[in-house]
């Protein structure tokens, strides 16, 4: 069962001061990677799993889908996503996407941001995935990069050379990562590129695209701060057709 | 033009005191990971790039090949190789892989281990295998593990906590990277685990599988002093179909 911190109201309320959350797409540096890697957006029916404030879905519907189910398993979020959703054809529905069950052949597209690191039983929902989509659709989703997410101490260090680094370990033993992240005891499983790749490949996708993301040139020119994700890139993105 | 430190007299002699150099296939420790990533190999055509000492072209005449070309950029471990083969359809040719122009469908199966690190320019070669193989034809390959190439100082280092970490950096800084393995001065190309996967896709090729090789569990019960390399996966494994 994943954990719903996003329902902690201390998380909450960090979690809605963040860039991503208070300016939605454009508030993603990911965004304009992720973007480049969807199919055209006309006349499809789409999936968005971890939908959160529903700022994807709004957006899919201007680019011209004909519907959109959101899924998410925070009731907070899903309250603020339908008060500023109207629309018809933009479904909120509060579920586990861990158990979720989808009709088979409903959706041209399954999209998810920054969501997969939290479900404990990857190749069950990846087939379910498959199922849903019609054939040649597509799946697009991010989630936070392995190299992020493998460390016991995920904190960057000074080496004595002066160097920044960061501390790579347990990359290659999966599973439950608990750390600080917004709030103490935020709980995420680490699996590695591998496991993200072949279980796709397991449940009859074809990838087509990954990335590893990380700032350009001209980001870095607007935000300094994110300079250090060059070192170790904070998101994986990956496409795959059905 | 990749550099030929294989044909330097003292790194020739560190690696020929190499486990894989002494035992072949059996010593190296990824080896049945890859072996179980290989197609059947009766009545293949294989080219293997980086030959070395003919290892695995000998190993993949009795697993059914009917005919090998290696390739390698090192005259002395041709020398080697020819001396250790009597076999006359294994053909070793002196090239350097960058530079190869190949007949179009002339193999079912490329194979390269620990080789396309050195290489500068990958997607040009990538094509050019795609073109040199048969339809439905493979390729697989190991590769240095782009964790392991990424850092600027690639030494394990122990936190104040006392965590065994690798130092990683600049893992999305792609190009050249100078280190001192078995001499100093050992010239490598770091690329990001995408480079490798999307220069596979833009070539044509599918991919089949992609493995990031640890220890198992068997293994570091014999030896002991690879159980560091579950912190950072040393070696990348992928299979593709053309």
């Amino acid at each position: 069962m994943s954990q719903n911190i996003y329902d902690d109201p201390s998380f909450f309320e960090g979690y809605s001061r963040l860039q991503r959350s208070r300016l939605g797409l454009a508030g993603a540096p990911e965004w304009p990677v992720l973007q480049a890697m969807l199919p055209s957006m006309a006349g499809l029916r789409v999936l968005d799993l971890g939908c959160g404030f529903g700022w994807f879905a709004r957006w899919v519907r201007q680019a011209g889908a004909v519907s959109v189910v959101g899924v998410d398993l925070s009731e907070r979020m899903l309250l603020r996503a339908r008060a500023e959703t109207s629309d018809a054809v933009i479904t909120y529905l509060r579920a586990n996407i861990e158990h979720l069950t989808l009709p088979a052949s409903s959706f041209d597209l399954v999209y998810s941001s920054l969501t997969l690191h939290y479900v404990e039983d990857l190749s069950k929902l990846l087939r379910t995935l498959h199922a849903s989509l019609s054939p040649n659709g597509r799946f697009v989703f991010s989630v936070e990069h392995p190299i992020f997410s493998a460390p016991l101490e995920q904190k960057w260090q000074v080496l004595a050379s002066g160097s920044k680094i960061w501390p790579l370990n347990s990359y290659l033993v999966e599973g439950q990562r608990v750390t600080d992240w917004i709030t103490p005891g935020v709980t995420k499983q680490h699996r590695t590129i591998a496991a993200y790749v072949n279980g796709l490949i397991d449940a009859g996708f074809r990838l087509l695209r990954l990335e590893e993301w990380g700032p350009s040139e001209a980001q870095i020119q607007e935000h300094p701060e994110w300079a250090d994700e060059i070192h170790r890139p904070p998101f994986l993105l990956m496409s795959a057709q059905a």
